[in-house]
């Protein structure tokens, strides 16, 4: 029987999934995207994922992988499946893949966006999607300390313990601090990189606040990356203002 | 005892809401307003608002007007609010008003604008606040056909009927068509005037959208609303892409 790889980009509101990964009586994205697939191919498909997000983790492109006996069209599979799955998840893209493509391993770069509402009163459409923080931060601030992070760097620092890789080394592009909205109370921090450990976007966001809320200069921040000590860094952010937002394959 | 009159400005989502206007056995967000109000102050107080809003449609400046003799701060009384309201509605701001302020009666001109996703794909985060249209709209042709809605004209034609008001006779200042968004897909209708029919912004988008798809001609606008019956004009679009966004008082 002949077999094809595809690649789907799937963007998903995390806020009713206990994340990506599949687990037993919890909704999870994966889950629902494998339903989604079978009631369409009659295939119990394997997925992969440039990466598990979190419970509450949103993605506007995820990235998934599979190997598919179907000879449907890309274009007839996103119509099929956005009709199957339920509002909170949808598949903008189905392409071809080459052969063995798995979308973890090949993963090059990946963008995760972390959104703040900066205003003393709290957000109302983007309230599942922003982190509020009422007091008023200083972005030229952000800006500086996060220029401290690009580059290839230890980022022990950021890293939620339990976790086990064998190197914290990552290289960051990009940690871009933008602002938006009528009263400037959308803030955004763009973080692009090679490889991002456990929960490494909300600890620097955490670390990113503590010195836009004042409490610590920029140059803090070199420190606390030098320390390699989770426990020197910021707290992490909460987890519904995380998004992913783009990830390269070769 | 004395008493003053404030005037408060109000986002929400009305998504979860029977509409602005309070009623038995269902949720809205006028009882909603007065139950928070109640709990801070004691007072079981009335409100006006700008106008109803109906089921599903959302604000970002409706603006209630009360009386009370309650002597908290405004920014208390902001704060106050907002931690005993429910997350789908926010006060973004609460000032005094002139005596015998009325938010009905006093209002000059307000700013509706209508919300469409056009894409193929549906809306993900936007989905409770964007009507989806997946066939391409052409926005300049749309143009062409909301400038000849601007001006002092009898807009019967867009008026759902079972209203009853003396004159259907109103002023547009601004009828625009925005696009935005990284595909183009969000594509907005700002109305601005000094009053509305019953449903008249939903039938004024429903009426664009027939030009966007290339069913009609922009002039055809023209035959539409000097026939002055409602059965000429396109269909109401739905509640849930319909946002007031401002209020003005002189």
């Amino acid at each position: 029987m002949s077999e094809r790889w595809l690649k789907l980009t799937v963007a998903y509101d995390g806020t009713a999934y206990a994340g990506w990964q599949i687990q037993p009586s919890h909704p999870t994205v994966q889950a629902t995207l494998m339903e989604a697939w079978r009631a369409i191919t009659g295939e119990q498909v394997t997925l992969t994922a440039s990466g598990r997000t979190d419970a509450g983790v949103h993605a506007l492109g995820q990235i998934v992988g599979l190997r598919t006996a179907s000879k449907l069209e890309c274009a007839r599979l996103v119509q099929a499946l956005n009709a199957k799955l339920p509002e909170d998840v949808v598949v903008t893209g189905v392409e071809s893949a080459p052969n063995g493509f798995h979308a973890t391993h090949d993963a090059l770069t990946k963008w995760y966006r972390y959104q703040i509402h900066n205003s003393r009163v709290r957000p109302l459409m983007d309230r599942r999607y922003r982190w509020h923080l009422p007091q008023t931060l200083d972005v030229r601030a952000m800006q500086a300390a996060a220029d401290l992070m690009v580059g290839r760097h230890d980022f022990a620092c950021f890293e939620t313990t339990g976790s086990e890789r064998s190197s914290t080394v990552r290289t960051l592009t990009r940690v871009g601090v933008g602002q938006g909205g009528a009263a400037g109370e959308k803030i955004d921090f763009d973080v692009e990189g090679d490889g991002f450990l456990y929960n490494m976007v909300r600890g620097i966001t955490g670390t990113l606040v503590e010195v836009g809320r004042g409490a610590r200069e920029p140059q803090w921040v070199a420190e606390v990356l030098a320390s390699r000590d989770r426990r020197n860094a910021g707290p992490n952010a909460p987890a519904h203002g995380l998004v992913l937002v783009e990830v390269r394959y070769a």
